[in-house]
Order: structure tokens, then sequence, then C-alpha cells
């Protein structure tokens, strides 16, 4: 067995792979798009109107969020630490090179080229988050190879599903709630469902946190809270749509935030704080302002979805996650259905809401220019009209509220069913023999994978220490199931 | 005893109460400003010229400092960093949003509506910054629901005060030395002055730092000192005055930097540098250039300011704040005395110093924007005059330079004499018996309030290693009174 | 021998007379340049055009890489944590003041005065990161003392070389890959030659890392690899040249990180991940793609040098690094000449290259903006024909690419020649002995120079725990020579 988990081969070989597959679709495919090409630069063009100033500072914020929020918050167990924080290094490095291509073929291809700026990278780390939210269904249970493969396997999806739901349904989603959120929850899903480890049901001696894990895991969330508005607003309209994105998003994470603290108290037995919960819960309002995160919905709204979505987030941590565990063989190990399932389904609830309320008396004609597909199709005397009121307002699809209603309903379904069904499948690939997948005994150990340094064996030894009584105490961390 | 301290039931309700409370605020009084609300936008707006592209960089980097900067500086104890992050987390959030209902109020009501834009929240977090700072005062002492009700009470004393002192005394304040720094300063005396603890006066076995609580908070001092810049420089006019208050900062805090590290070694008995001085200490430099640190100060002012800071700082952790918590009952846990209160002081007599030392030779007519209460006052023919130099120039109050100083020194007795008497009346409400105050020995541990991991009854095992040759060692933590 | 490395009196005064100097030196020469000096503003002034909103985004976040990214980085020896850290914090702090000064005689020198803005401190932060790598030659071996006095030397002579190599040989460098990266490794490699220490060849009992100080150093890997691209495109001209520089070094970090992990497991006898290689292997892409990184090379060529980049970075780890310790008395303790000599080697290659195959095909007129010595020179009908389409186009020296090239060159082995020299002579300077520097046994523990916390000691007495068995799993760490 521990030759099959074995990286010396595998994971070298995989990469190498990979490398040269992507070198060469990079050599034949990708090029310099207009704002990157110095060839197109001439006596006209103003260097600081360049694209690069609008995009990069989202770029670089969601660049945190990705490599260190990410990256400490999946340090959370005790003896997994390395893996939680690296695994998520490799693999959020390997997708965004991945979803430059994949997604570049889907909505950046003409004339036999992809055309690249840092709008394709921010794109593709968009794509990236999709997979690390998916990851975190199956943490310490998945090697690097497996991680890879996953990857591999979701970017097409889920690049082939975002291409689809925009092009033929055509919904309003800019916080990325159904494409992003609940897209990579029902993935992660379906790939843990496959993974199915019948033993870990009982729990797992090293399924833990420590006093160190717990605070760079909150420092994880902390950074993840502060850029969550350039997240959410990072692809809107630019002026007051990005605006309100911003507004929206800060409000829905503070309300969610001091919920989840007053839950986790009222719920804990002893009325003390759980961590798991402010690594957690605390987010969950980022989420679910995320469909209607740039329409008018007012500060209000936002701040009572945020107590909604935490609530949600809550229950689902505390009754679903054992559920689906025990009952419907999911093992979601971090719980990505409450923190992105459940608040994106309120969201998406939501958006359709603001979708039915919107008119032009509160928006005024810039409502066409937000709910896009709204506005009259091309040739309708009406257009003419709303352009001087808009310049550079596109024709749309003249469809009504209630028509365009429907069509976000068609594109949670749509979504819901593409990443179950790839998800599904990809958890079919991933348990292949030759993964390198651990044995139920190695999870949530580090040692497995990395060369770990000497006192992580005194860190080992510790373990002997966990008593019955200190197993107790465990039981609310949220990878218990 | 233990009763009086569990938080299944105060916290959960005082929450909820706060929640209903504002939510009705907010929907009723909080609606979109013109730079968020859809319905203002025409034809001849230009989304980039939005007001958010103007904040929210500010907004980021001071979220940055607040969450990150504070929270891993406050979670310094060894035994209580859970509870210094994570406090800092729930005040920050609570603070900020109510901060926008009360803050809006003073300072964007009319028309019946508080109007919200990004710059409320930038306004916020300072009205933040504010009690965080208090908070240091009385760290390790108090629970969530004492903190929550500072924050309740402490945000309408520091909003008054900053809304009658810009709109009566109306002085020159970029940094925020005077409403800031020394309001935060003396309020927080003021609390712990009434939450005085006898018995804490001789040390508690709990009150250490461990070698990797103090990594992590030179961290959180790094994550303020990089950011300090744009803390000082958020609310500043745009431009040369701008560039200048970031350069000021910078330029202080070097200078404060290096000079805490000469001062550290000097004054330790074997020539070694003591952590509690390089959290702290360093950081003096950017408080002192607060009051002047926009105008033409030159910048080796701005070096010898941190300079000046930093000693005055460094002293005051070594003589005042032990004279003060055995002779003046004021135990000042984090010495927000020191790096607040003194370096205030001194930041508000080189503020007066440069408003007295300010001429049209070394401004330029820009003299009247800097100082604004400077400008002749609408009809004077001279206002006219400078307008057409500096177009859109406000007018102001004619006063002369001494004037000015003369209004200065009002400010900072008046700040002083506000924060004073209400952070008393905070700390008598705080003392309430149903606050939850931890009693003297659990003060300093997580365990009172947070349901902590396996490994902390291992970490607290260690206690009893801490023996009398070690208990001397920690004589220099800036926590010992 | 303990008397001779106590700083009570040696630091101190130190620091003071440089302070004394510096404040000399900033009231007579330092002034404010034309977007810091509010006299110079006037009714045509746009505040927003300040070039203060071009420079402070790149600056702020260099900042985040010098102060947080190099801190945590270089924090990951178990019982040295706090001077890698501090150390960092007080070399950097210094070099930034002392380098707005000396970098300012040579480029900011007019009139008998320095104009200071933040575009001076942006330069100083990259002086800064070469002395911060220099550093990492000599990491646990120097106290701070040595290291003021190295940041005292280096600085002169990196700011005469950079002055001399742009003055008069004049090169494309745009990511700093020869003036920064090559001078700052074989400075440090002079310096660590003259302060060889033979018996730390056998290996050192405190020469390792702890759980938690790999995942630290880790995040500042993190915080590196973010931030890179604003480094690398700080100084490049705005516009399309900036969004390429971007571009290319997200792309070459992103495939050397993957390949880093791959090397890892495939060179490790058992097939694992070494901490110590994703710590440093996976960023020498980001220094590869330095010296053309404004070019258009093509996406795929920053693909290509990320992955040789980062294969010579391994494999000098691997084998260079022993090599030079043992047979060339050079003890390159971070393996500085792999992740900054290797790479800059290859990419100095790499750039011209660039510059050889570079065409008015590819670029456009802007051909003559980028590799600006190409441009005729002053007189030239052609150069009037070309500022017609590029507005602003400097003349320059009509040289041809082979010219340019062959100039390159040149740059490359004067930068060597000179860094080296300036090396050995600091080294011969530190070595002198009242400098404090530690005695070998004392090498690589905070002890010596910090006032550690209690629990120091039962992590010290861990040390005991170190067998045989656990020394052989150290083999692998970087810093095993």
């Amino acid at each position: 067995m521990s030759k099959s988990t074995n990286l010396k081969v595998r994971l070298p070989v995989l990469v190498l792979v990979l490398e040269v597959v992507i070198l060469a679709l990079y050599a034949v495919f990708v090029t310099y798009d207009d704002n990157t090409n110095a060839k197109l630069q001439n006596n006209e063009t103003d260097p600081m109107q360049n694209s690069l100033y609008r995009d990069y500072p989202y770029f670089a914020d969601v660049q945190v969020m990705i490599f260190i929020g990410f990256g400490c918050l999946l340090a959370f167990f005790r003896f997994y630490g390395f893996s939680g924080m690296v695994f998520n290094f490799l693999t959020a490095t390997f997708t965004i090179q991945w979803a430059i291509l994949i997604q570049g073929f889907f909505q950046f291809y003409h004339d036999g080229k992809i055309y690249l700026g840092v709008i394709n990278l921010l794109n593709a780390e968009f794509a990236c988050a999709v997979v690390l939210i998916s990851f975190g269904a199956v943490l310490g249970k998945t090697g690097p190879v497996q991680l890879l493969v996953m990857a591999l396997l979701e970017i097409p999806v889920f690049s082939l599903t975002e291409w689809a739901v925009l092009k033929y349904i055509r919904i309003n989603d800019a916080g990325g709630t159904i494409l992003i959120h609940m897209f990579a929850c029902y993935f992660g899903l379906g790939v843990t469902f496959v993974l199915y480890r019948p033993s870990l049901n009982n729990g797992h001696p090293k399924e833990t946190t420590s006093y160190h894990s717990d605070i760079l895991s909150v420092m994880g969330t902390l950074f993840l809270w502060v850029f969550w508005p350039s997240f959410n607003s990072a692809l809107t309209f630019k002026g007051d749509d990005q605006h309100r994105a911003i507004l929206h998003t800060f409000i829905g994470l503070s309300s969610s935030t001091i919920t989840a603290f007053a839950l986790s108290a009222v719920f804990h037995k002893r009325g003390k704080l759980t961590m798991a919960d402010i690594q957690n819960v605390t987010l969950a309002g980022g989420v679910t302002v995320g469909a209607s995160v740039d329409m008018m919905i007012s500060p209000v709204a936002a701040y009572a979805l945020g107590v909604m979505g935490c609530t949600a987030c809550f229950f689902g941590y505390k009754y679903l996650t054992p559920f689906l565990a025990q009952r419907m063989r999911i093992q979601d190990q971090c719980g990505i259905h409450n923190l992105h399932g459940l608040t994106g389904l309120i969201s998406s609830i939501a958006g359709i809401c603001a979708i039915l309320l919107a008119s032009e008396e509160t928006y005024g004609p810039s409502l066409y220019q937000i709910f896009s597909h709204r506005a009259p199709p091309e040739g309708d005397p009406k257009l003419l009209e709303l352009q001087e009121l808009i310049p550079g307002l596109k024709p749309g699809l003249g469809r009504t509220a209630q028509e365009q209603a429907l069509y976000q309903v068609a594109a949670v379904f749509a979504t819901i069913a593409a990443s179950t069904v790839g998800g599904l499948l990809t958890g079919l690939v991933m348990k292949l023999p030759f993964m390198a997948a651990p044995s139920d005994e190695d999870c949530f150990d580090d040692e497995l994978f990395f060369n770990t340094p000497p006192d992580f064996e005194s860190v080992d030894a510790l373990k002997n220490l966990i008593s019955l009584e200190e197993k107790e105490k465990t039981s609310s961390v949220n990878t218990k199931v």
C-alpha cells in the first residue's frame, strides 16, 4: 500500500506530461491581446487607459485570497498543515495556467488564437476558486496526483458550463454565486460521493486541530473576509455597479459575522465559541449577497441576506453535514455544501426576487445595462432612445423581468446538473488505482507526502495524549462527521 | 462565578437585539449616495470617475490593518491568542456596521436619509480603529459582551466629539492624531480605570507570551507598519497632500523603528532585544507624524518626529505604565498611553508648530486649501483672487495662524475631556454584573470563552514549567505592570 | 566571547551615529519633488494626475514583499525565527532610509538637492531587496551590527554600479535581473566567502526547521509569489509594457512552481516533497523572466523560462551549494546563488536573445521606446518620423540589436565584478572584532540577541530529542551544506 502512494514517479510524470501539453498549446494558440501587444499601440494610445489599471488591482486582491486566504484556511488540521497549504498552492498554480487555456478557447478565442491579458488571468482565478472550493470536500483524503487530475477535469466541465450558461441561458450572476459557488459545491459533492470512505464516518484520530493551526486558519478567514468585496465586484460593470457590489459584500459579511458568533455560543452546551464556526460560518454572507450583489437591493437587504445565509450555513454544519455523511454517503470534509451550496441557493432566490422587483423607477435607464438581457433587441426604436441616455448600451434580448427570472432558475438547475455529473465522473477517474490515494489510516497526515521536520515526531507523540475526554472536546470541530 | 461568564444566553441575546436595531435603522435611514445610486448615472457619467476608485484602495489597506494587523498584534499572549484575534474580529465587525449608522447621522445625513458609499465605510473604519485602540487597554480582562457594549457606547461619544470638533472647533488633523489616537487612548484609560483589578498588579501566571505568539504579533506589527501610510493619508486632499502624507508616514516609521531597536538593546541589562518593543515601539513614528502629516514640514522633520515619538513611547512603557498601574489605578494592558497618548501629544505640538510656521512662501496659494480655515471668508475679495489660482477653493474663516493654533489646543483639551468622561461612564456600564466579565484568575485564558483544541491542555500543562527563573525573564514583556 | 556579542553599547551607538548622519544629510539635501511640493501646484494641476497614483500601488505591494514576504521566508529556522523576521525588519528599515539618500545623490540630485517622492521610495525598496538577498547568504551567522554595516556599505556600491551601468553601459533590465538579483547574489557570496566558518560545514545542531517555522516560511513564499508581478513591473513603462511584465511574471512563476513540485518528488529517495524546495525553488520563475519581462517574448517563452529557471535552481541547491561550501569556502546559507545567480544568468541570456530577435515587425514603432538605446540619436530624421508615431519618444543612441546585446554582456560582467569585489571588502569589514559576530556554537540561535519567552527553554529542551535518525531526515533542508 505504501508503494501505491509514492509520488517519486507518478507526480513528476504527470507534471511533465501536463507541461508538455500546456507548452504546445500555449505555443500554438496563445498570443497577446490588444492591451498587451506592443504593435497595436500608437500615437493615440494613452498608456494609463490600458485595461491593466482597471483589472490588476482586483486580480492582485483575488490572488491574495487564493494563495494566502485559502492556503491558511485549509491548513486547519493539526497534522495536515503542510498538505493543506501546499496542495492548495500546487492545485491553484496548475489550475490557473490550465484555465487560461480552456477558458481561453471558450471565451477569448477568435481567428485561431487565444488573446491574453490580465483579464484572462482574472477569469482563470475564478475558475481556480471553483477547484479550490471543490477541494474542500475531499481535503485530507486525497493526494496531489488526485488533486491535479481533479483540476484537469473540472476546468473543462466548468468552462463549458460557464460558456453555455452565459451564451445560451444568459443570466445575471455578478458575484458568481451560481456559476462559481454552486458549481464548485455540487462538483465537489459528486467527487466525494464516489470517493466515500465508510471507515472515516467513525472519525479519525488525526482529524483534529491544534492551537496554532486554528489561529492560522482564522488568519486565512480574515484574508478572505477582507478581500471578498474585490472578489464579488471584480467582474461587474465599472462605476456605480462595482461600487454597490463592494458595499453589499461588506455589509453582508459584517452581519454574517456577528450572527455566526451568536449562533456559535447559543448552540454550544457551555456557551463557548467554536473556532470552526468563526473560520467558516462568518464568511457565509459573502456568498449570499453574490447573485444580486450589483443590483439596487438596498443596504438593508444586504444586511438581511448576511444574517440569513449565516443562519442556513450554521445549521447546515450542525445537522446537514452529519446527515449527508451518514445517510447519503457524502463526506463533505470542510462543509462546502453549507458555505457554498445552501448560501448559493438563498442567494439565487434573492437574485430572482431582485430581478422581479427591478424597475426603471429604481434604476433609471441603467436598468438595461445591469439587466442587459432586458435591453431592447437590435432594431427596436427604444434601443436608440436608451443609447442616447447610456452611450454604448448593447442591444439585448428584450426579456421581461419574469422571463429573466425563469432563465435564472434554469441556470441554477443546469449548473447543478452539469456539476454533479461532472463531479461523479471525475470522482471515478480519481479513484483509479494509480492515483496515489492515501489509505484510510494515512488520511489527515503530512507524513505520507512530506519530508517532515524533526519536531513532527514529537508532535506526533502528542497524539497519544488525546484521551477520550479530549476527543469529546473536538466533537464540534467542523470536520467531525 | 463560572455561571456569570457563560455566553450561551447573553451574547446571542445582545447580538440579536443589536441586529434588530441595526436592521430597523438601516431600513429606515440608509440609502445609496450619488456614487452608488444607479438612477443618478447618466450619459455624462464616466464610470471610471466614480469615487470608488479614489477611496477603495485606501479602504482595502485599512481593512488589512484592522482585521489582520490588529488581529495578529493582539494575539501576543500565550494562552489568549484565540481571544486576541477573534474578539478583535468580532468587535471590529460590529463597530463598523454601528459606526456607519452613528457617524452617518452626524456626517452623511440630510433629507431624512444617510447616504452610503465606500467613503462612509472608510470613515467607519477609523471609528473602528478608535475602539480597537481602546480595547488594547483592557485586553485579557474583558469578555466579548463587554467589548460589544464598549463599542456600542464608544462610537456615539466618538462620533459626537468628532462632529463637534470638526464643525465647531475646526482643526487640521489629517492623520487623526487628536481625534483618533488621543480620543481612543483616553477613552481606554477611562474604561480601565473603572475596571481596575488590584490583584493583577502583582502579575498573573498566564500573562506571558510564547515563541509562536511573539512571532504572530510581530507579523501584526509588520502589517500595520506596511499599510500605515495608507491610514494616515486616506482622508487627506488628493494630489500632493496625500503624496506628502505617505512620504512623511513612511519616513517617520523608519526612523522610529531603528530607534526602537537601539533603545531596546541599551536598556536591557544584557543588551538583548525585547519583542514587546519591536511589536509596539517601532510603530510610534506613525502616530507622531499624524497631526502634521500633510503639511510642508520637510522630510527631515518627519524623520526627527519619528525619533522623538519612539523615544517618548519607549520610556512610557518603561516608567509611566508601571507608575500608572501602581499609583493611579490605571492598568493599561497594551500600553496604549505610550503608543497613542504620548506620541499624540508630541504630534499635536508638532502640528501646532507647523501651523505657526506655515506661510504662503512655502505653500503658495494652496496654503488656503490645506489650512482651509485660514482661507478668506465668503465675500472677501481675496477669496476670488485665490479661487482663480485654485479652482474650487472653499471659503474659510479667515483665521490667522495663531488663531488656528489656539483652536488646535482647544481641540486637544476638548477631546481628552470628552474621551475621559466617556470612558469612565462606559467603564461603569461594562462593570455591571451581567456583562460576563472574567474573574481575576480566568483573565488571559482562552479556555473561558473558547472551545479549545486538544493540545491546549498540553500547552496548559506547560504552565507548571514556568519557574521563578523564567518569570524573571518575562519582566520586560510590555504587559507586565 | 559572550562579552563580544553584547549589543548593549554597540547597536545603540551605531544606530545613534547613523541617525545623526542621516538627519544631517536629510536636513541639508532632501526636499520635495514636483509631485510633493505644495507650492508647485497651480490651477492647471489635476490632483488625480499626481505621480502618487501611478507609483503607490506598486510601492505598497513591494512593501508587503520586503517586510512580510522576506520576513516570514527568513524565519524558517526552528530556533532562529525571531532573528530571521526581526533582523529583516531592522535591516530593511535602515536600508530604505539610507538608499533614499545614496541613490538620491546618484539619480535624483540636481541644484544641490535630492528631490523626494514615492518614486524614490520605490527605487530604495529595490536597493533594499538587494541587501536582503545578500543577507540570505549569511543568515544565522551574523548579528544585527554586522547586518547594518553590510547595508551601510552595500548600498553605495550598489548605487554606484546601478548608476554607472544605466548611465554608461545602458541596458534593458526591466525586472532587475542583472542589477538587483545578480548584484545581490555575488555581493552576498563575496561576504560569505570572507566570513567562512569551517566548523559549520559539518552541520550545526540548531540548523533545522520546525513544523511551525516551515509553515511560516511557506507563507512568506506565498506573499512573494503573489506580489512578484508588481515587483517585476514596478519600473517598466506604463501601459502595454507593464501589462506584459505582469503577464510574463505570473506565467513564469506558475510553470516554475509545478516544476518545483515534480523535481522535489523525483529526487527524494521515498518520493516525498521537501518544504525547502517549495519555499525557494517555486520562486525561480520570477527571477528568470526578469531581464526580458517587458519584451514581446510571447507567453510560451515566459512559460519555458519558468521551467528552465526552476530546473537550474533545483539542481543548484542539490549539487552546487554543497560543492561551493566544501570546495570553494562559500557557505551560501539560503542558496541565493541558485535562486538569484543561476536564474539571473539564464534570464540574462534570454534577455539577449529577446534583444537580438526584436524587430519593428513584432513591436511596431514602440520598439524604440522599449529598446530606448536603439532609438535614433538626436538630429536623425528618422527620430522625428518616429516621434510622430510615438509622441514623447526620447532620442537614443542608434544602437543595433547586436550592439545592444554586447552591452548587455558587458553589464553582466561589470555587475558581477563590482558586486564580488564589494562583497569581499564588505566581508572584511564585517569580520572586524567589534562587530558582535556570533560564535560558531551560537549561530542559528535567537537566545543570543533576544530576550526569549519562557517556552523557548522548553523548545530548547526538545533539541536533545534530535536523534541521529531525525538528523538524517533534515538532510534535504536547504540549509544543510
